[in-house]
Order: C-alpha cells, then sequence, then structure tokens
C-alpha cells in the first residue's frame, strides 16, 4: 500500500495514530494492519466515502468479538439501498412486493432483518418486471434463491479458517464485492456454452 | 409504452415505419411489437445507446431464425466489456490470467468464443485478488462457476417454451438484466441467514 494513501487514511481519522517513538516516526502493530486492510476493502475495493467507512468501523470495532455483527456490518453496509420512493400508491405497490419478498423467505426458511436492504432490491426488481407486462412473481425466484444459497455456502466456508473477525470481515468483504462481476460473467460465459450444446452447433467468433 | 417514447424509436431509426393508412396513420402489425419489445429491452432495459441498439438490432434480423446467434448477440452486446490496458507490462499479466480462465472453462468443459467479455472480467478479477495479496487462482472459482452454470440453466429453461427467437431474445435479455441485482441480493441474505444460523444467533435488526 501507498505511504501517500496510509498518511491520507491516518489525516482523515479512518486510523488511529501509531505509537511515536520519535519526532517523525511512530510504531504500527498488527492491529493497525488488520484495520488498514479492512480500511482499504471498504474503500478501496468496495468505495464507501470516508463518512461511510468511518461509520462501519465505529461499529466494527464496538463489536469487535462477535463475528456474526461484524459480518453484518461489514457486508450491509456495502449492499446498494433501494431508493425510497415518496409517493403513496407506489409504498403500497413496494408493501405489496415486500410482501412477496417475505413469501419467498419464509418459503426457502432464510431469517433475516426485517430491513435487510436485499429485500427492497428484489421487491423492485418484480415490480419492474410487471411493468413490462411479464408474469412473474416470486415463486420464479426460487430455484435463484436456492442456488444464491448455495454460493453464500462457499462465500462463508471461505472465511472460516480465519480466527480473527476482523481479518474474517475483511475477507468476507472483498470476496463478496469482487466476485460479484465474476459471478455475473461465470453466468453468462454458461449461458453462452449451454445455449450452443442445446441447438449442437459450435459457437462462433461474437459478431 | 408512451407513443412518445414509439415516436422517438421511429426517429432514431430504431423501429420501421407502419404501413401507411392515412396522411397521418399508419398500421403496425405483430412484427412492429416483437420488435418494440425488444428495443424496449435493449434501450430501456439494459440502457444501450441508440447506435448500439441498431446494431445489435442489425445483426439480430440478419440471424432471425437462428436461436443461438440471436442470443449471442443480443446478450454478448449486454455484457460489460473489459478496459483495454495499453500498458506492456499489463498485457502480459493480461494473458496470465487469461490462460488462468481458459484452463477453468477447460476444467469445466465450457465452449466460449475466444473474444467472450466474460473471459477479460474474470482475468481482471484474479489479478485484483492478486494485487490484494490474496492467495487466488482459478481452481478457488470452480465451485462458484458450477453455480453460476446451474444458474444458466435456469435461464435457458425459463425462454424454452417461446416459440420466436425475437421473444426469446427479449426474455433472455430482460431476465439476465433485471436478475443481476436480484442474484445479488439472494446471495446477500442468504449469507445473512447462513452466518445467523453458523453462530447460533438470531439475525438482529442492521445497525
Amino acid at each position: 500500500m501507498p505511504i501517500t494513501t496510509i498518511k491520507y487514511y491516518l489525516r482523515e481519522g479512518l486510523l488511529p495514530a501509531g505509537r511515536p517513538t520519535a519526532p517523525n516516526q511512530a510504531a504500527y502493530d498488527e492491529s493497525h494492519v488488520r484495520r488498514l486492510r479492512l480500511i482499504r476493502a471498504l474503500v478501496g475495493v468496495r468505495g464507501l466515502s470516508v463518512g461511510a467507512a468511518k461509520d462501519v468501523l465505529s461499529g466494527v470495532y464496538a463489536h469487535e468479538g462477535d463475528v456474526h455483527q461484524v459480518l453484518g456490518i461489514v457486508l450491509g453496509a456495502t449492499t446498494q439501498a433501494a431508493d425510497g420512493d415518496g409517493d403513496g400508491n407506489q409504498d403500497q405497490e413496494q408493501c405489496k412486493r415486500l410482501a412477496e419478498v417475505d413469501a419467498l423467505l419464509d418459503s426457502l426458511g432464510w431469517e433475516v432483518s426485517d430491513d435487510a436492504p436485499g429485500k427492497a432490491v428484489i421487491a423492485r426488481t418484480l415490480d419492474t418486471l410487471s411493468g413490462l407486462g411479464m408474469a412473474y412473481d416470486w415463486h420464479q425466484l426460487v430455484p435463484y434463491a436456492e442456488l444464491a444459497g448455495q454460493i453464500a455456502t462457499v462465500d462463508l466456508d471461505k472465511i472460516e479458517d480465519l480466527a480473527d473477525p476482523l481479518e474474517m470481515a475483511e475477507r468476507a468483504l472483498v470476496l463478496t464485492v469482487l466476485l460479484e462481476p465474476v459471478l455475473m460473467a461465470l453466468r453468462r460465459l454458461a449461458q453462452e456454452h449451454q445455449s450452443a450444446a442445446r441447438r449442437g452447433v459450435s459457437p462462433a467468433s461474437a459478431p
């Protein structure tokens, strides 16, 4: 990590100062390194603002020993929040769709917090699909949800070997964020492969 | 669809004029409707520019009867292309990473076009993970790829009931694009549920 970046994090108050050892020097230890890695994941990888990263960090350090809390704070802070709608009619539609999302989660047996941002994302998409005239309801999301659940299992298995909650949070965040475009790219590559296979043709160069 | 939107598509040359029936009227048929739906998916849902949509449409209509070609053109046009790197060193790294992606695809038995955009996306992410000091190579992507492959199977099954390649392309495009945030939201909800379950806690409201 460039020294200028570390100095930036120090100036912004994201990283506490090290133990002073000389007029222009300070000593940093493993806890600073762990914090730095997490800051890098939040700001550099996830693109959070300094302010948002500070909020996440204070939450993380308030629950330091609690892996589930720490993961929740770190991963929850990084899901795109759905836009709020001020319109009354849209809120009615949104409530209807959120109820569909709850029905989906119940059918899967998934227990999540009431205000988990992902719920609103799914609700809005069901609404968009309906507006496009496609007959789509939550039942059709079940096979996708089951596969997403298996992906989450792979994700969580990958952090099991770490002992420190902060390290777990950093790795979980990096993998969750960085693998999103990879998962979507793999899905499209698989679509290409399978579509050709279904029709008995060889893939050609993209036109 | 608002009449102003249809007139916009006519003016931009995305939609051909209907059969003139009176000085200020024209008749449109089913083929116009199918084309309109596809334009809406490309421009309205996927956000392609008018020029990009025209390219896709001319390719689609050049291969009208061929489902695989049509799907390839429609879905291929909508994958985020990886940024090109002009730097020689980076090209070397990129080649090394692309070889890893090829090794991954070979191990899965997936046949895709040489220049499929998804390959570059995966290559760049492997590079980023390496730059973050995480020991990550293509082998660790195998379980994710297998699950992405199962997602693609669900996707393709959903268009099997359609007879017309243009309708198949429209539905494939809409589902592929609109379900991306849903899949990512489902993954995060599953992470929350499973993380709590692994530690034997109930999920709390997000802090």
